[in-house]
């Protein structure tokens, strides 16, 4: 059985060395996927200058080639997301809009280099946001050229207007726990076979070049 | 001072006479509304057979015309909106559809018919999706052509993947009581003003017609 | 090489015979299934009535039952959905709302009966909104257990404010074409694999029934 | 009558002096304001250092404090928003980020900051999200405390998959050039009322922080 690694993204606005609830959601997702034979690190974005734009390099100080070359040396991808506003945040959307430059580096069959990886995600905040959060980033992850297993987000918020953190609970509420074990299950799978048989592509479009 | 009217539309999925949460929060609404002298009626979507479809009228057995009369005939429109799936109900939905009409129903200065009126939410669901339901009926509301006070919406969802209903709780959340204030307050305050103040609209437009 | 099957749901909210974009589109895509032996039928769900509710039984006339039984004979879920508002047309939350009930349906592993299934899209308007229909019908569609291949969407829409339809132009878009090809590729290659191979579920689970 | 100010914020990605397709709308809506005696500014978000969080001063090197004072300064805020992957541009999260600290930041009435304050919305982008931007802006604003007029938002996106640039047109089209004179007359007429006669805010709110 071929070895699998995870680059997870922690797109908390908090630089280190400041605790994260997204961190810990991060932690346990991380010690799910080692039970499966998984290495992984983890990767806090707002200690990395990112710079904007939609490039795969944004020139001198940029710190995205790395952490690109990261991701596409993974075979899964985790994305931790902070809800804001009921949005995801700032960093989030500056990873997806750095990942639109893998639209232009297709293959010979019109593949992207995100092709044969599977994206997971881990969502947290204080209140409300998660369920949107994960279609943005679903469909922003799947429009770059990843994969999304069943159930591909384990994610927790308090009710309605409240102010306690993740990281604050006493302890890991039951249903969080489950979902995170079922997301890292359903990705570790999909991921496995997705490695030694990536898509097809499109043999016109090499046919094309040819022309 | 005017007298000012509210139509409140209960998009919960569940038929009458069903105990519905939308209807509980509505009813706080109401009774905040009529504090400020507010008169209004609570209309349940589902008991109504409205049609599929984007004109004003879908023909026979379409109970849309009735109401689309009751909601220009109101100052005030409340949307009371149930959380499905981390969406706006297909009802919530169905209404918006139903009001597209009004973007060819505009006036000699390209004003819709709904111009002139104040929109604001009630937002309901056991867990999550408040913000992103709010996001798709402000847009909604405000192509079509309400305008949309600050905080204009009242919403209560509990922690991630619980169950409890909202009408189950023991009391009120105090946040919730307390933002159903502020959102009632601020309607009411935009509403008496732009009633007697509508849009000016396009002078050009009606220009356009006289060609 | 198994044979696989798809159900391709039509969510405009014109009745039958009236032209759709979206039957077109569909079309489009069930031919290119048919190269890859794919059969399957298109339902146009506003001809069914479909009861609003979260259930897979609403009762006497709720047409769901039949429909569901067809998803979940198939490999392989088609959603055509109009674009309103900016929205997923009401018929496809619909769609939604009553797969929800697969949450309350695993089996003794926790899978719903929607695992080892893919789920591609086919997303139409006159102007704006595919990346967003796009969203929220991912997120859908995992929540409940589909699979989201990489690119698992075409569409085409016009450019802002302008009112032609997709079956209105002279020719299909060369982009739209190429898209829905990699779409019905991707879909077609991860549902061949996933219905040999079901994600494997929680053996945890199957344990807390036994106790 | 009174005269009012506006603050344009450009969120695009690309620093100055690049073109800006964003730019170019966002002149259109300030000849359009000038019109109507409005003065105002337009600030590229990209060229100062607005530093991840959200608190109204970030430290030492945050450029945010001093652009938050010319949004307070302003009756009017127009948001000029680029799309990336069919979402707001991180540069726009960035600022909605920042404002959430207003709701810490209420008066003795519970009113925010931005309280009587208006915002429209310029959004563009190749192709396909004006909407989608338009909900997340609109909710996001009116949660902080701005009030959304009706049709308050301009937009132009081109047709599915395509690539021109709004600034690479020829001529403006018609039905952006009419939605920018709607956008912004709706606008001013909302802000020249709401800066004389803001909302009348909690009179409890006062008296809890009495007692």
């Amino acid at each position: 059985m071929s070895e699998l690694t995870a680059t997870l993204l922690n797109c908390t606005l908090k630089p280190s060395p400041a605790p994260s609830s997204c961190d810990l959601l991060l932690s346990q997702v991380m010690s799910e996927l080692a039970k499966h034979g998984v290495t992984g690190t983890v990767i806090r974005m707002v200690d990395h200058d990112v710079k904007p734009g939609v490039t795969s390099d944004e020139g001198e100080g940029d710190d995205w080639p790395a952490i690109r070359h990261k991701i596409l040396s993974s075979d899964i991808l985790i994305m931790g997301v902070l809800i804001w506003i009921g949005h995801p945040s700032s960093l989030a959307q500056r990873v997806l809009e750095r990942m639109d430059a893998f639209l232009s580096e297709a293959d010979d069959q019109g593949r992207f280099p995100s092709y044969g990886r599977v994206a997971g995600l881990a969502v947290v905040g204080n209140e409300d946001g998660a369920h949107h959060v994960t279609a943005e980033l679903y469909q922003g992850l799947a429009d770059v050229g990843f994969t999304i297993p069943a159930n591909g987000v384990t994610y927790w918020v308090g009710r309605a207007m409240q102010s306690t953190d993740y990281n604050d609970l006493d302890e890991t509420p039951q249903e969080t726990d489950r979902t995170t074990k079922m997301m890292t299950r359903n990705t570790v799978h999909l991921a496995r076979w997705l490695k030694a048989n990536n898509y097809p592509g499109d043999p016109e479009a090499e046919m094309e070049k040819d022309q």
